[in-house]
């Protein structure tokens, strides 16, 4: 047995314009390396791991979060998630967690589901337990509960699976379809040097819908299932339209509106928030096109708003978490 | 030119589950025969045509209704239909329409659909309009409204195109996509003898949706749509829950969930009511299942409601609208 593990798990965009809480997409760098995510690394602990201890997850060190993720287990994503999967697949076992954040918190891209789920591939490693995927997800759902508040896999199912999936329900177990990329999609991420909290930004949300606008959200993501499968981009383009959760947050998002605008004008074929934002993603017609329409988005929303932001192209699809090689 | 033309167009089942008011597919006998539908007859008019005149359509002769189906034009849905294809199209013509209505009011089964569609679809032929089947349906949309009270063409749209379709949006103009049908796909469809007023069943919908329930729905949707690419029956099968208008209509439909229970022993991969009900349909894994399950259906409703039930099995896919020969 390998001893410790380390696992990475990537960022993701959740959503997808008309897939509230069922669809999303897994990053990579546009090199095709590893991109934005977290390495989580597990190794035997040597502690009695009962509940007077505090569980059988304890976090050893956190990196690259500017000190602001907790250590404490019950209150971590990482270690809840590996705590779910300890007490369901190895009772008794305990293990010691050290998270490396490669992302940005609270920025809409998948940073909680991208904790819980590098911990659970790293857990199941270290313990050799080869637990079905499903399952895995299920586990990692405990710790993305703790963190946005909702149980939903859209940023989850992507950064364990890779490519573009869609949730069709959690209940009684997460039902997960890998949907299929037209070749050359790619995706323009802007990140704003701003951060939006997810559990805050759900609360936001209307609990209420009218049925015409369910009825419109709808008609989108079956569309947006077909474009896919038909590698249909003018189609593709039609269906990606919010009409749920955009238009509610992206208020909290200075300058949206005006990038949102530039990156069609610059050939995008469509634009809205990644998960809560304040990231922006845009699909496109290949990476040059995302090069060019990223510049877009974020010149507009430096130019409009004053806040610098981050870029980054993914071509699509882009693998899901791996056990990678390399000393903790 | 051929003066008159005749046209049939097929009755429908809409929503399919998961797809209110975005999903439907056509119907026909079982033999691969014309099955339920509307023949509309329409020849040139001769009378003036104007505003005084009630407009360029005239309903000279409805048969198979019992005489409850309007003559006036302004209430008639193939009517409207069809003045709003001669408005659009060939302003200053005139027709005279006649209605063979081959299936039954008010069941569920797009009746007023199959009118419009028809009416459209004969006029277009008479007048050797051309008109593409997008902007045809948008004609037909004018008669759905008045019948329905709400713009919907998930009758509409399989009625005029045959299969199985998405009604991606109707904004600005319908924006339909034919969706694949896994082979050998068959609906058993039973009809129970009683009938339920679309505009008033829509009226009782729940004009407010949980956020919740309508992810629910989206995600089943987005599913079902995969399954149909993918041809997986499980998935289809899972895909096939409706959580906004069966629950709330079912309760107008006397031995509902004991049929739908029936259905799914039967070996169902799913059960729901056709659009509005009274009728039911089930998919299955070919025709002879279809059999067993649509008198599984019928018996059950038979012996638990006391209302005597019509069958059909269709198989799937089911052609459209068309010209056929015949007097009138």
């Amino acid at each position: 047995m390998t001893n410790p593990v380390r696992a990475f798990a990537p960022a993701s965009v959740s959503n997808i314009a008309c897939g509230f809480d069922i669809l999303g997409f897994a990053l990579q760098a546009e090199n095709g390396q590893t991109g934005p995510g977290d390495v989580v690394t597990a190794s035997y602990g040597e502690f009695p791991g009962g509940p007077e201890s505090g569980g059988p997850v304890r976090i050893a060190r956190i990196t690259g979060d500017g000190g602001r993720l907790p250590l404490e287990p019950g209150r971590n994503t990482a270690a809840v998630a590996a705590r779910a999967l300890i007490e369901g697949e190895a009772p008794g076992a305990t293990v010691d967690l050290q998270i490396e954040k490669r992302m940005p918190l609270e920025s809409g891209l998948g940073s909680s589901a991208a904790s819980a789920v590098a911990a659970v591939v790293a857990v199941d490693a270290l313990l050799d337990l080869a637990v079905p995927e499903q399952a895995l997800l299920g586990y990692a759902l405990a710790g993305e509960v703790l963190a946005s508040g909702g149980a939903h896999a859209d940023n989850l199912a992507p950064s364990l699976l890779g490519g573009l999936v869609l949730v069709r329900s959690l209940d009684p177990e997460p039902d997960v379809i890998e949907l299929p990329v037209p070749a050359g999609l790619a995706c323009a991420l802007v990140r704003p040097h701003a951060e939006v909290n997810t559990r805050e930004s759900r609360a936001r949300l209307e609990r209420q819908l009218p049925l015409d606008r369910a009825v419109t959200q709808w008609g989108n993501a079956a569309a947006l299932v077909s474009a896919l499968y038909r590698s249909d981009l003018e189609l593709l383009s039609r269906a990606l339209v919010d009409v749920v959760a955009e238009p509610v947050r992206a208020q909290g998002v200075p300058g949206f509106h005006a990038a949102k605008a530039a990156a069609i004008e610059a050939g995008a074929l469509g634009c809205s928030l990644s998960g809560s934002g304040p990231a922006l993603f845009a699909l496109c017609d290949g990476r040059d096109r995302g090069t060019e329409v990223a510049a877009a988005m974020a010149d507009t929303i430096e130019a409009a708003a004053g806040v610098a932001c981050d870029r980054l192209v993914s071509p699509l699809p882009a693998p899901g978490a791996r056990v990678i090689a390399g000393e903790a």
